[in-house]
């Protein structure tokens, strides 16, 4: 490996700028919608896409995720990044480094085609960046089958938390190895389905493996 | 890199088999705890264990993460691994390869010390597996300033969906390229504190680096 990283002083807290949550959400490709149905919490993992102060999602009409999601359903769009173990000189301060956000508001049905398709080709770019220029443009047909809904960002309606740094400092003295273990999320080499053995990678694929596991 | 994998026919299910919710349960470190305050959902991600039957929490007694759960809180804990982007004919098939849980229940708290220090443990365990001993034990003051909380897996109150394979059959003629992008979570090397410098890194460090950013 490289030269060892330094590591800084602890520091975990809740940030307040706007752009602190835009950075967790980008870095992210998958969040999960928590949501109330008969007073319950119901769940659900989506992929999903920021543009400026909406948060986008789709699903499909039918037996899809999104099924059990009412428009002006109240809901939370939460996002974690897991960046380090933090190993402290005991297990009670064993912790993580880690940047969460979480936004809080209402579910709102996008049903216009064009807003409708803006959003899914949106959530495509998050994904797999440009793959709209490389393949034939969304039918009606599938435009139609498919759910979009939006979570708009409002000011003091989300949370961001972010930990950085090394363990907290001991109470006493203690020869116990202290430090991270840092954990990343790769994107490995493309794998082509047996039809796309010898076809050149694309650019959309190509960029996604460049980004890794974050969306920007 | 290595040969190309196979990617096999696409696949995506619910599984009703109880070890299929263990191994995706254990192979996350952290969850996304769900839960409803004033008919609103809030949401928390954490570090967790399973241990048979119960998700364990915990978190600080003080402004820490749990303080807004009370017990008998309804809950959903879920958790979400991102294992490939999967690279279809087209932006609308664009879709995920991923394991998702989601445990439903109530928030039990865990009172009595001796039971709090194993819920501690297991917790520790699963992001520093056996860290407990090369460390001095948990003191009565940490077991007290601890909240610690258990969600009980009954049979029925869980759901599993996993995706694995291809993208889906194009409905006609395509020379698009489609695959997959395989998404990994890895642990890199562990980085001393500067304290630790020059220390033999520990079997628990190791071991954490050893299993990536999975618990088992």
């Amino acid at each position: 490996m490289s030269a060892p990283r330094r590591i800084g002083r602890y520091r975990e807290r809740s940030r307040s700028e706007r752009a602190d949550l835009d950075a967790v959400l980008d870095a992210a490709l998958v969040g999960t919608l928590s949501t109330v149905v008969d007073g319950q919490p119901w769940v659900v993992p989506l992929l999903y896409a920021r543009d400026g102060d909406r948060v986008l999602l789709h699903g499909s009409t039918g037996a899809g995720a999104l099924r059990h999601v009412s428009a002006g359903a109240p809901a939370a769009l939460s996002v974690v990044h897991l960046d380090a173990v933090v190993v402290a000189h005991n297990t009670f301060d064993t912790s993580a480094n880690y940047r969460s956000a979480v936004v809080y508001g209402t579910l709102e049905p996008v049903t216009d085609p064009d807003a409708k398709r803006e959003v899914m080709t949106k959530v495509s770019d998050a994904v797999l960046p440009g793959r709209e220029d490389e393949v034939e443009p969304m039918t009606a047909r599938q435009l139609a089958g498919t759910a979009v809904m939006q979570l708009v960002i409002r000011d003091g309606d989300w949370l961001v938390k972010v930990r950085t740094g090394g363990p907290g400092e001991p109470d006493g003295p203690t020869d116990a190895w202290t430090g991270l273990v840092p954990i990343r999320v790769v994107a490995e080499e493309p794998v082509p389905d047996p039809r796309s053995a010898g076809l050149p990678v694309p650019a959309s694929v190509r960029e996604r493996v460049r980004r890794g596991g974050a969306a920007v």
